[in-house]
Parts: structure tokens; C-alpha cells; sequence
């Protein structure tokens, strides 16, 4: 830390992301990356565009934003693209958060939220989950701040209704209630058809997990044209070509192949079963996931323990260091191959081997 | 606007970018955009990374690091990489200014600064440019505050000696200096190997200018380890995979082709000889540039007729409705044929064609 830093920021701990070690090749069960490559469309039309790189991408993202809105049933107006789903967050916490409005999550969700919230000089409240890690509606009615909701949940996977996400959004109309659907796409109930009736609902997605685009970088906020705009005012003065014309293209190729993203979703989903079953049949209790990862714990293996006794044998998953959810990790769900070896690995673990 | 937007950002006006109109094909001459398409092996390494994009990119970019290292003569934690250079301006007055250390620029400068304290609430200072558009060194010894200074200065294109950099960073021991290289390769001094002497020195660099990378979108930090960290910090708050992996790639492969990249500045060098000398035969007032535009007026018409007409004739350039430089237009230097297509416009329009 240099004597510049500002003091707010000197207080400040970063997100961490999950680890990527080099030191040699792991089976990758650790940052809920999508096992299956891009759309060969995708990946065609980014190709495509990395030899015009010498003019600035549109900020306005025309051609993606016309796709977009046909293929989510929205307008034009109604949309925002980011550089990932993490700008269109942070826009909301400088947008729409401050002294008199407060952002309030709860205690246990994506831990990026709070480092939002200390990064952009904004106040927040962390209201507990219920003891089987579910939010309780009535919690967040009349919370008096901008409510960060991310559904499905993480590290959880469990999600709410889209009619227990409308009461919230109800019950708080003087805020705005921002639903993080990050990892929608796997099970969850979407918020999206209510953008029209409610004036304080922003819905976030990326591309990142269903879409398999993590290392290209895209998201999107979904609201009503009051709201977008004062988002774009946000990134009008912070980064006006955010989306580069790689990734933009990109999007336009995984919205247009609607196929290639249902098998892909389809595949996830069967596999978070048979993953779910093997660890239940090892005697893990497995929250009731709607995302592409579980959430699990075994009551005679520490979440750290395994954690680490998985790293050694090659399989990386994620611990978190943090009060209430100790005794889990969370394992994205991967390739059926990948499956087999994490709990190939964990019968070992199990066996003193 | 929305009820919700938070007060400051309510009176905030955002940056407007160069116009893309998409009616017909222009000469597009208002962005500074690099005429020539990026280099072949760079967009080769982009196309390689679209078809990975289901992994995370890596947050440390550490091949990129170590390619550019070499190539900028500098060590792995003297730099950070950024979704453009706007992005490391963003984090530097977010990281560096506060109360206690107000933005300190030029009255006459890159208009995303001001925009950026607003955004980020941190206060400002403008110091006037002389008479004949220059930065006078003592006006910013002792300034009290965390100085940006494009370098070569834009719109203007006029740049400070690396001595006279030097002088300001010496003279403000107490603040953080930041030297906006963005045109610097077309005929500016770099203030780079000073990092090594000056732990309060930020010298950032972007690709989409002499690497034809505006729609690719890198820029990079340059300082001490100390002002890295904290830029870091930042950035790990904000947006850890904030440089997408084609993104990444293309900058390994702009920076190993050397040879592409001097021969494109040496032709936009060679173009704005012949740029200057044509408007000047035609009777403008050109302001010594050392990047890859042209700041130019002409007694008998004023910047916004030229731009209106000029657009008029498909030929776009850039007028900025501010104090001080409403007679100016600021003009790209394209290839030879788009400066003709200028020229003869400019001819026309003197003809009251």
C-alpha cells in the first residue's frame, strides 16, 4: 500500500477470486465455469470481428441489443451490457445506493457485494439467512435500503420464486431491488417478466455460466428505461466502450444458437443430479441446488479439510473461510468424466487414503 | 432519470463520445482511431482465445505481463492491465484523490477527468492553459493535489518534454502525478523510466491508438509496486477479470510484431506532415502536434460551421463547444487518401461549394 491511497480504500479488502494455481492440471470444480466450450457461432463471429479492432466498439452495442431483445422478449431501452454482470452490479451500487439508501444482502451470498459496497463509499446492512440458508421474505419487506438479492443464491444455490421475488420488489417501493440471476439459466424462476410492472426492479444476468463466455466478459441489466438510463449515465462517465467488439459479436452468436445453449442447460442439470446422488450416497447433506454448482457438507470432513485433501489429489473446489457455512464447499457441477473423479477422490479421502 | 439515482449523480453529466452515425459511410477523421487494422499475429492469438472463452481469464494476465515487461522495459509489478485506459483512469482517481487530495488538470484537456471526479466525488481543480495552448510547468509545482496530465495533451496534441514531467513530479512529492500517455507513440517523450526514481508517479499507456486497438479495448498502468497495489486494490474491488482473454491474447501478439508497429507510426508521422502543411497552405493555424491528430483553426470559419459543413460532405472530425477552442476542429490523421477526401472537402467548402 503506497501513503496515497485514500483511507477508505486502505481499510478495504478485495474480493478474491477463486484460485487458478499453474503448478499443474486440475480438475477445475472451483469457479462455476461452464464445462463445454462456446458456441462454434459465438466463437465464429469473434473471430470475425478481432480484424476491425482498430475502430472503437459501439457503446451502444446495436446489433447485440437487437438480438438481445428478441431472444429475452424485452425493448431496446430496457438493456444495458457491461464488461460481466460484476460492472452492471457495481453501476447499481454508485447508481442507486448511498447515505439514505443503504444496499442490504444477505449475510451469506456472493461475497463481491460487500466489497462493492466499501469500494463505493456506500453503507449496508447484511440480514441473516434462516438456519437452512434460505431468504425469508418477510426480512426484506420494508428493508429501507437497495436490496442485492442473488437468485439462485451463492454459495447456496437455492432459489426463490419469481412470486416471492415480486413481494420483495412490492414490499419495497421507495428502493430499488436488484436480482442478481447470474446463474438463472440452470433451474431458477426468472424475475424478467416483471421489468414491466415494476419501476424499481433491476434484473442482472451474464453470460459467464450458461452461455460458457466467463473469459469474454458479458453481462447484461434488465429494467425499466428510467433505471437503464441512469445506469448508462453511470457508464457514460466511467467507461463508455465497456464491451469490447469481440465479446459483443460473441453475444450475438450465443443468443442467435438457441440449441447449442439448451443442450448445454440440459446437460448441467442432469448432471447436477447424478452429482447431487453421489454425494448424498457418501453421506453429504447437499442444499437444493438451482445453479451449476452444489453446495454440500459431510458431517465427518471439515469444508476446509476437504477442500484441501481434494486439492492434493488434483480436483480444485471451493472452501469459504467464513462464520455459518464452514462446513461446506462448493463444487461446480462439470463434465460427467469430472464428476467421477471428484468422487472417486473423495472415496479415497474417505477411506484414509 | 429515474427517483432513485443518487444525488450526485443526478447533476452529473456524463462523456459524450466521438458520434458513430451509422446514415451513410463517413471519412471518419473525429475518434483518433488508427487507420490501419491491428496486427496479423494479434488478431491470429485473438482468434485462438474466442474459442476458450468457458474458463475465466486470468485476473493476473500473466502472460501478457511478461511479454510486456520485455517489450516496456519494466518489471512485472510495475504494472496493471485495464479494460482500456479509461478504466486505470477511473481507478486512480478513485484510489488517489479524496478530500484531502483533489484532482488537479488542465482547463483544456481530456474531457473524461472531470467527468470522472464527479462520477467518483472526489473535488477538482482546472489550471488554464496558456494563451498558446501549453501547460506552464510552475503553474503545477507545489499543486496540492493529484495531477492528470495528458501528455501529449488532448485536443490539442502539444506535449511536455520528459524534463518538464519530471519537474512536476519532483515538484509534488506529496500527491500522486499521472501522466495520460495515450498518444505518446506518435512523437512524445514517455515519462516511463521515471517510475523507476518517483514512487508517486502513474504513467498510463492505451492500445487503442498506435496498436489499432479501439474496439479491443487494454491500457496499462505504469508505477512503483506500491501505487500497483493499490491500483489492484481497486481492481479487485471493481472488476477482477476486468481484460477479457482475446483481449489479453492480441495484446501478446501487437506487442511481439515490432516491425508493424513502427511502420504504422511511421506512417501516421509521415501523414501528419503532410496534414499540417496542407491545412496550413490553406491558411489554418495548426498547433504543433506530436500525436495522431491535428488541433487546427482558420480565421474565416469557425469550428462548428467547418464541422457542420464537413459532415455535410460525409467527412467527420471533431468540434468541442467549449470555451477557449470553439474556433478549432480536431482531426484525425487517417491514411493519404482520407486526408485528400478532407482536404478537397475543406477546399470545397472555402469555394462556398
Amino acid at each position: 500500500m503506497s501513503k496515497y491511497l485514500t483511507e477508505r480504500l486502505g481499510t478495504l479488502e478485495a474480493y478474491v477470486p477463486g484460485e487458478q494455481p499453474q503448478d499443474k492440471k486440475y480438475v477445475k470444480l472451483n469457479t462455476n465455469e461452464c464445462p463445454f466450450p462456446p458456441s462454434p457461432f459465438a466463437s465464429r463471429l469473434a473471430r470475425q470481428a478481432a480484424a476491425g479492432l482498430n475502430l472503437y466498439c459501439d457503446p451502444e452495442c446495436r446489433t447485440l441489443t437487437e438480438v438481445a431483445a428478441d431472444a429475452f422478449g424485452v425493448r431496446a431501452d430496457q438493456m444495458i451490457f457491461t464488461n460481466g454482470s460484476d460492472e452492471v452490479l457495481d453501476f447499481a451500487f454508485i447508481a442507486f445506493c448511498g447515505e439514505g439508501a443503504p444496499a442490504v444482502f444477505p449475510d451469506i451470498t456472493y461475497g463481491f457485494y460487500p466489497v462493492f459496497a466499501k469500494k463505493d463509499g456506500v453503507p449496508y446492512r447484511e440480514i441473516p439467512l434462516t438456519a437452512d440458508y434460505r431468504v425469508r421474505v418477510s426480512d426484506y419487506i420494508g428493508a429501507k435500503g437497495t436490496i442485492f438479492l442473488a437468485n439462485p443464491n451463492a454459495p447456496t444455490g437455492v432459489a426463490l420464486t419469481r412470486t416471492e421475488i415480486e413481494e420483495i420488489v412490492k414490499g419495497n417501493p421507495d428502493n430499488v431491488v436488484v436480482v442478481d440471476e447470474a446463474y438463472v439459466d440452470f433451474g431458477g424462476e426468472s424475475a424478467l417478466p416483471l421489468i414491466d410492472r415494476y419501476d424499481n426492479l433491476l434484473v442482472t444476468r451474464t453470460f459467464s455460466k450458461s452461455y460458457s463466455f466467463a473469459g469474454g466478459r458479458l453481462g447484461i441489466g434488465f429494467a425499466c428505461p428510467a433505471l437503464i438510463s441512469d445506469l448508462k449515465k453511470v457508464k457514460y462517465s466511467t467507461n463508455p466502450y465497456n464491451v469490447n467488439s469481440m465479446t459483443a459479436a460473441a453475444g450475438v452468436g450465443a443468443l442467435l444458437d438457441k440449441e447449442y445453449f439448451e443442450s448445454n442447460i440440459a446437460a448441467i442439470r442432469g448432471n447436477r443430479a447424478s452429482l447431487t446422488a453421489s454425494l448424498e450416497a457418501l453421506g453429504f447433506d447437499v442444499l437444493p441446488s438451482s445453479a451449476n454448482f452444489v453446495f454440500a457438507k459431510c458431517s465427518d470432513i471439515s469444508g476446509e479439510i476437504l477442500y484441501k485433501k481434494l486439492k492434493e489429489k488434483g480436483v480444485l473446489v471451493r472452501y469459504f473461510d467464513k462464520e455459518r457455512i464452514r462446513a461446506f464447499v462448493r463444487i461446480t457441477v462439470g463434465t460427467a468424466e469430472e464428476i467421477e473423479a471428484l468422487i472417486s477422490a473423495i472415496n479415497e479421502i474417505k477411506e484414509g487414503k
